[in-house]
């Protein structure tokens, strides 16, 4: 049985491969795969950004051997940098929630 | 509304403090709290695994600062290198699944 970790790799992988097989292949996005993903995936997340210029830095940095398209390497580099720069957005007033959910630390 | 990328990205921080909060530094993961994780998490990841030296590699390595613990950017750079020796796990018979799924890509 997956475990959450798991999953949220799994989903990765999934969400690439779905965007990137639009065209029919299924390894690579092409740039306007790549700019549905923004919109639809990270809207709302973009707007909400407390380093417009760092999230549009990310973005715009994605495609790193400048070969017009992005492999799934480019794309878990671009999550890993835009999870970083919104980890305070995510851990917002967590630490209530986490006692109850993760069961009591201490 | 938050779409799959930005659950995925929230619940890899949320998973990383549920772990690294059970000693009270929700920013740190300590060694037991890592270990505990790699079985929970990554179990059957790790025994399916297609390289297992160099999954071995990855989770051994993850201390990149050798401060005896793992912060968030480290934990997630292990998340980024273990996803990317998985691709192939993940994709596993998927082309199929993918049409249903994805909607049709053509």
């Amino acid at each position: 049985m997956s475990g959450k970790l798991e999953s949220a790799m799994s989903s990765l992988v999934e969400l690439f491969e779905c965007y990137a097989l639009k065209d029919g292949d299924r390894l690579h996005l092409s740039r306007r795969e790549m700019s549905n993903m923004f919109h639809e995936e990270l809207g709302d997340l973009i707007k909400r950004s407390k380093d417009p210029q760092k999230t549009a830095e990310i973005l715009t940095n994605m495609d790193q051997n400048l070969d017009g398209q992005v492999d799934f390497e480019e794309f878990i580099s671009m999550v890993t940098k835009f999870t970083m720069c919104s980890f305070d957005y995510f851990t917002m007033d967590r630490t209530v929630v986490y006692t109850s959910r993760c069961g009591n630390p201490w």
